[in-house]
């Protein structure tokens, strides 16, 4: 059986996860909160099952949950959404990701993204008949040179794929990046995807520059955001997508035969949370700074180096000083040998990186991070 | 911005749906139960819930409910399943035909099915790259003429896909079809992409002929089903698929890419119900048999010639004796000036159909049933 994606295994996070449980080590490798869903949102749940809310949702999602998803933009980042036509709930970010790339890459086309990129953007564009651009960042700054994003526009350049914060760097975009993106959209009239899955976490009083601030830019775009991520929730692949209505109605076409609809209990609990307790997404990024501090002073006292992270649950240690390793065999040796998963950076790129950099996620208990940072700073 | 998928609107049953609802008719037209799903189904999840068990799962599914999905086919088909390896868990059996049709068809490719088709086929197919050879089959009978099927195939002929119990016909395949297609199939080297998701549901002692039950058959194929369909939770969209391990891999790497995993609650409380109540599934043939008699048998005073069905929850009525309208006309009236939601049949098939025929759902109780019946007969 000769495959479509001949180049592609197990996802990394699936791989080091699996690792993990073999080797009954501290799991700082796939991104998933150690801290369980808020307590309404279990309980609203339960109770929509219980009442029978059981069968299919429409397929665009729950009208008060798609109610709810404007109100936050709106709220958030002053955006007119129009909740009917525009927001599209799907099962997680992921299927969003997916159907937008679906929506709008032709045979041919070719999709600029930035490595490290998650391991999604991709495969979703090779099944489209795409191709990716893939233009490199590297640490420790993964700072974006837009001049060299324009020189890689071409007559079939169709889309950019943008994700702040950044998983795996943890870097936000600043407003000379939003401008110069917009500049280069809209100079070559391109649509822009734009992954906000961990929108609700940023740091030190930055701001989430959504691209839902920006009406001409939001008109060519398509932003996507996760439930999982907000609510502690991955394992209830919750998520939806914004876009201007004439992109959403494409969007829509083909989420209604890729999973049609998503849980229907989940859809209404969400609402309940999003009405009843919306101070929580406002308290995410204090949450998740004190974790990242709880971490990141941990190791002060290590060989690794700290990059800066300023948004995600995500932080990147260079290891240069620690191990002669390429980074895939670090982390290998890493699990096995010190009990600690982690990610290798150059999963992210699709051209071999030669930084020595892991990433850990620190969404995690003070004690787990703790008991991590003391096996690490003995390396 | 320039369609995909130009020919596509919102599909049919979403449309017939709100139209139900806005006219506040009895909604016998997109197929959903009007009963609940199992008590100990939802107590499981609810349980789960609580429990904390709310991030990722593996992304091929919770390795119980994997276990749990290979020995029902142990029991029911007397198949050999590698749960680990061969089955996956899937958002909804929409997604497992999503991704097997991604999996398997290249561009150019084509593939053959069988119209009236479920609507999520050809657009699957379409944005795959590839190209639906549509083999039209009416009513009364729905007969597949095997010599038309070996006619169709050429080089490019990639898979066909085959769906028993049938919807919308009602109709099952019988071991003389079993076997031209595995004949076709082996000739030519296709795969095949068998819908079952209305398994456990056939009437009149019949067997479903899975191709679960034949081993060279299944070594070629993707099997799909769906537990909405067989638990009353249509709106909790699970589903899964089996495929010989060589299949199920090249479906893994694209599943981890459209959703990477389904609600993990769910799965757990999946599991227990199949391990608990397995007598459910036995029991879903009786109970749906007898939905149908109380709505063939209220219908026999009616104007409507009453088609046989043999599986499924659907039951076709011709009604040439009722009205001059065509099928999507004659839904519109009924909606609006009888209050009855249909599916017309035209819209599952390609090239238009001139049957009189449409689709009445009977996963309701009876006093629905018998309400509709009522109206029904009055025309
Ligand atoms: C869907 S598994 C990957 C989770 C995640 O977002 C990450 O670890 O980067
Ligand atoms: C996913 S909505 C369609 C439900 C269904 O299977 C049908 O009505 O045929």
């Amino acid at each position: 059986f000769e495959s479509k994606l001949p180049n592609l295994g197990t996802s990394i996070f699936s791989q080091m996860t699996t690792l993990a449980n073999q080797y009954e080590a501290i799991n700082l490798s796939q991104g998933f909160p150690e801290f369980d869903a808020p307590e309404l949102l279990k309980k609203q749940l339960n109770h929509y099952v219980l009442e029978g809310m059981n069968q299919y949702s429409p397929s665009s999602g729950v009208p008060r949950l798609q109610q709810q998803i404007a109100e936050l933009a709106q709220r958030k980042y002053g955006a007119e959404i129009n909740a009917d036509q525009q927001v599209t709930v799907t099962s997680g970010a992921t299927e969003a990701l997916f159907v937008a790339i679906q929506a709008i890459v032709r045979r041919g086309d070719e999709v600029i993204i930035f490595d490290p990129a998650y391991d999604s953007y991709q495969p979703a564009i090779e099944l489209a008949g795409g191709k990716s651009v893939n233009i490199a960042l590297h640490a420790p700054d993964y700072v974006i040179d837009w001049q060299a994003v324009a020189s890689a526009v071409n007559k079939n350049t169709r889309a950019i794929i943008i994700n702040t914060p950044h998983n795996p760097s943890g870097k936000t975009l600043k407003q000379q990046d939003i401008n110069a993106l917009k500049a280069i959209v809209s100079a070559h009239d391109l649509y822009v995807i734009s992954d906000e899955v961990y929108e609700h976490i940023t740091f030190d009083g930055q701001p989430h520059l959504s691209v839902l601030r920006d009406d001409a830019l939001f008109a060519k775009s398509f932003v996507i955001s996760s439930f999982g991520k907000t609510f502690h929730s991955t394992g209830w692949k919750m998520g939806y997508c914004i876009a201007p209505t004439s992109l959403a109605v494409e969007f829509r076409k083909i989420h209604q035969y890729v999973t049609f609809s998503s849980f229907t209990p989940a859809q209404h609990a969400l609402a309940d949370m999003l009405e009843q307790q919306g101070e929580h997404v406002d308290e995410l990024s204090e949450f998740y700074q004190q974790k990242r501090d709880v971490l990141s002073n941990a190791l002060k006292g290590s060989r690794f180096t700290i990059l800066p992270s300023e948004g995600t649950y995500f932080l990147l240690l260079d290891y240069s000083d620690v191990s002669e390793l390429n980074d895939v065999e670090f982390c290998q040796w890493l699990v096995e040998q010190a009990s600690v998963a982690a990610i290798p950076l150059s999963v992210f790129y699709q051209q071999p990186s030669y930084d020595k950099v892991i990433r850990l996620c620190f969404a995690k208990s003070d004690e787990t991070l703790l008991q991590a940072a003391e096996i690490l700073c003995q390396l």
